[in-house]
């Protein structure tokens, strides 16, 4: 049995979550919630950097970040089933993930300001610049929406995982200006069950 | 010809540089400067997220980030040269990848408090709370430095940069308490010539 360290709001954790269903390993993983904030939590001797998710193997190896571990889940269940193993369409994935992945990034930089500071030393010119980073890269693929796989890969995964955390943290706001996002988002949910099913109800 | 914008003090494009001359592609790349802070820089529509390293194919598509792109060269060069093929040492690549990305994510934290906040908007909880992740990972790191390949992989091109970067912008204040990783440093800085070569001088 391996085991996840997750919170059940993470999109990376959920990346994982979704792609474990995907592949059929979701009875193979035990999920243990981590608390990244707490100094006493074993996350931090699981992973230095303090962050989830961290995949647990059996045998005491470790593995993370998100990318790392869906390639992981995507190796033992054969290969090329999340990740292609035709090279364009390979670049295609992994460019979606990357710029998924730092559409989350910017979005978990702009819940942190929050987060850690007191209103008054929140920087509005730092905050737009990672709105403005989320702004281009959604108009980008407002005007070509990626392909949605047969088994959606780990572009896709990501894509959905950002789309849900828009909607979670930030109500939602992305949804007027992207009607073709909006269908993707709705295609997703409606043929992935885990997306529901991995859906973080506050 | 392909293009990499890139900055020369960015340590994810330094990854590439290295990559990119381990694998005897150097002569196939040109770099252009690319400045992220303007809006007016073409960056910004070669990757909507305005980040470097972006490496512009021949044909126009574009590839990031600097993981995405070191796994495009290691493909054009053949495959398994810089990422290893046999999944254990592939994952244990990544994963140091991935832990060395981490420091890296976290020192440019550091320094952006700098560099976008007046020093009475500067949070020492945020600042240290970066720190901690540097100071537990270089811990792990001390215990247990990795191997060095003859040909590094994805993961030692990483630690050599986020080593490399703590080197520049926090005056190698990591070299006191982790003796060795100096000797492994200094082992990598003397077998791969494209280190130094890619060494920002402010």
């Amino acid at each position: 049995m391996m085991i996840l360290r997750n919170s059940p709001a993470s999109p990376f954790g959920r990346k994982v979550r979704i792609a474990a269903s995907l592949l059929g390993l979701a009875d193979k993983i035990t999920i243990e919630a981590a608390d990244t904030s707490n100094p006493a939590d074993t996350v931090r001797r699981q992973n230095p950097l303090g962050k989830i998710p961290v995949l647990l193997l059996e045998g005491g190896r470790t593995l993370f970040d998100s990318r790392v571990i869906l390639e992981y889940l995507d190796h033992i269940a054969g290969g090329g089933r999340i990740i292609p193993t035709e090279p364009h369409a390979r670049f295609e994935a992994l460019r979606l993930q990357a710029m998924c992945d730092g559409v989350l990034d910017a979005s978990i930089l702009q819940v942190y300001e929050g987060r850690f500071r007191a209103a008054d030393m929140q920087d509005q010119k730092w905050l737009e610049y990672q709105a403005d980073k989320i702004t281009r890269t959604f108009a980008v693929l407002e005007a070509n929406p990626p392909p949605l796989d047969a088994t959606p890969n780990v572009g896709q995964i990501t894509l959905a995982c950002a789309l849900g955390y828009r909607d979670l943290r930030f109500a939602g706001t992305w949804r007027g200006a992207h009607p073709r996002l909006v269908a993707w988002h709705d295609a997703f949910a409606a043929r992935i069950p885990a997306f529901a099913e991995t859906k973080f109800i506050p």
